[in-house]
């Protein structure tokens, strides 16, 4: 039998980058208590403590600290690294937030271990609200599942079990809806400076495409010249590109799988 | 000196697509008066025509029409044979909602055109606040431009006089924010589908991404492991697109522009 799930927790935190400051700000938001960080960066370390009123711990030695849970909220670089040196109390449960890295290879370092993956881009500038960030979770053994999944649960109303291997792949996923949107968005972006054209004027479009590719699917909401077959509108694009051979490549390149897609549609 | 602009126009909308459809629901909205629809397409023209309460016109010959603005809501590739099939009205207005389409051309086929450019993403399914969209006007002289200011003003509360040229890249950069966003999410749509998994996972991350971008700016907001320079995953993401050599190009070309632009930073 599971130990009951104690309501309220005794975090850790190794970094203090958006994701540490965020999941923080979310754990002790939904009752959970801030103990201490673990920063190499001393400045965001102290803000990080500060901010939490916790302690900024200095070593990654926590044989004596009184926290259950360690959330190693670092790059995946740094996670053998970092998770090599740390020396965590018998009964600590050491969370992983990261959306590649694999619960075999965390479960070398720690026991108890799990992933905790919050499906959501982070920055200091942002309000979020956290009950709607999707937590994608996995853990070895059913009991650390079961106490992850109510930690998630105390947070978030999105829960998933997901395996590393199709975690990897909703990452891979995210890359896509994420960082490259925005990179598009980027381009945008320059192209209107070079004008003198306000970025926002995209705005009401950009946000229409999104809301249509969530109720249509995207697939079904894809406009523009390349899904029309209209080769002089395309053309013309390429030539005001310019020398930006590039941007060209990229234009060409996702032009002609949108227009794939449509005729294998 | 230009006349009074009258409140009320009446208007004929040729094409019977979902931009002709979203118009005149804006322009009737606005207190503008349907008249009639041209459309190759039948079924959507009496469609439109019922909609509205309005006549379905079988041919471009609208000498006898009492409409003041003719709509041209056609394809780019569609407007030069229709636009020179047009009998109008001396006094007609001919407006082209297009994006690339130059004005110049336009004025070869009536001597009142106008360009009312609505940068927005249209289909059937979306209801749309219609005063948000932002309106890019430009005509061949001042009274008609200050007609059609007026008339874009009507509808929304943005209205820009912009040039073709400039028309021509604030398009381009439409398509990149717009038509390449909604591509980059049909794929993780597609990757996600693999796997089972809903779609709607990502909405909170996508949604997110672009509230950032508009208030940070694109560059500054760009998260992923491309711009952290985290080679493991990119790596690891291109094994899983496996055989999939389209998406790994596209993967690569936009890993590669998003890493050196952090360089470049």
């Amino acid at each position: 039998m599971a130990e009951p799930l104690k309501k309220n927790f005794l975090f850790t935190v190794i970094g203090s980058g958006n994701v540490a400051w965020h999941l923080s700000q979310a754990l002790v938001q939904s009752g959970h208590s801030f103990h201490e960080v673990y920063s190499r960066n001393e400045k965001s370390g102290k803000e990080l403590s500060h901010q939490f009123s916790g302690n900024f711990h200095t070593s990654l030695d926590f044989s004596q600290s009184p926290a259950e849970l360690f959330i190693l909220a670092v790059p995946d670089l740094a996670i053998p690294i970092i998770a090599s040196s740390l020396i965590l109390p018998s009964t600590a449960l050491l969370l992983s937030v990261s959306g590649s890295f694999p619960l075999k290879i965390l479960l070398g370092f720690s026991k108890r271990a799990a992933v905790f993956y919050p499906l959501q881009t982070f920055s200091k500038e942002s309000v979020l609200e956290y009950s709607n960030i999707p937590f994608l979770i996995e853990a070895g053994d059913p009991e650390t599942e079961d106490v992850v999944y109510r930690l998630a649960k105390s947070i978030s109303e999105t829960v998933y079990q997901i395996d590393s291997t199709t975690r990897k792949k909703i990452h891979l996923a995210a890359v896509f809806a994420s960082n490259f949107t925005n990179y598009m968005l980027s381009v945008s972006h320059d192209l209107l400076k070079k004008e003198q054209v306000d970025f926002d004027i995209l705005k009401p479009l950009v946000f229409e495409t999104l809301k249509k590719a969530f109720i249509i699917g995207p697939s079904k909401s894809q406009t523009g010249p390349a899904i029309r077959g209209d080769h002089e509108t395309w053309q013309n694009h390429l030539q005001l590109l310019d020398k930006k051979e590039d941007l060209k490549n990229i234009y060409n390149l996702i032009s002609h799988q949108i227009n794939i897609s449509m005729k294998n549609s």
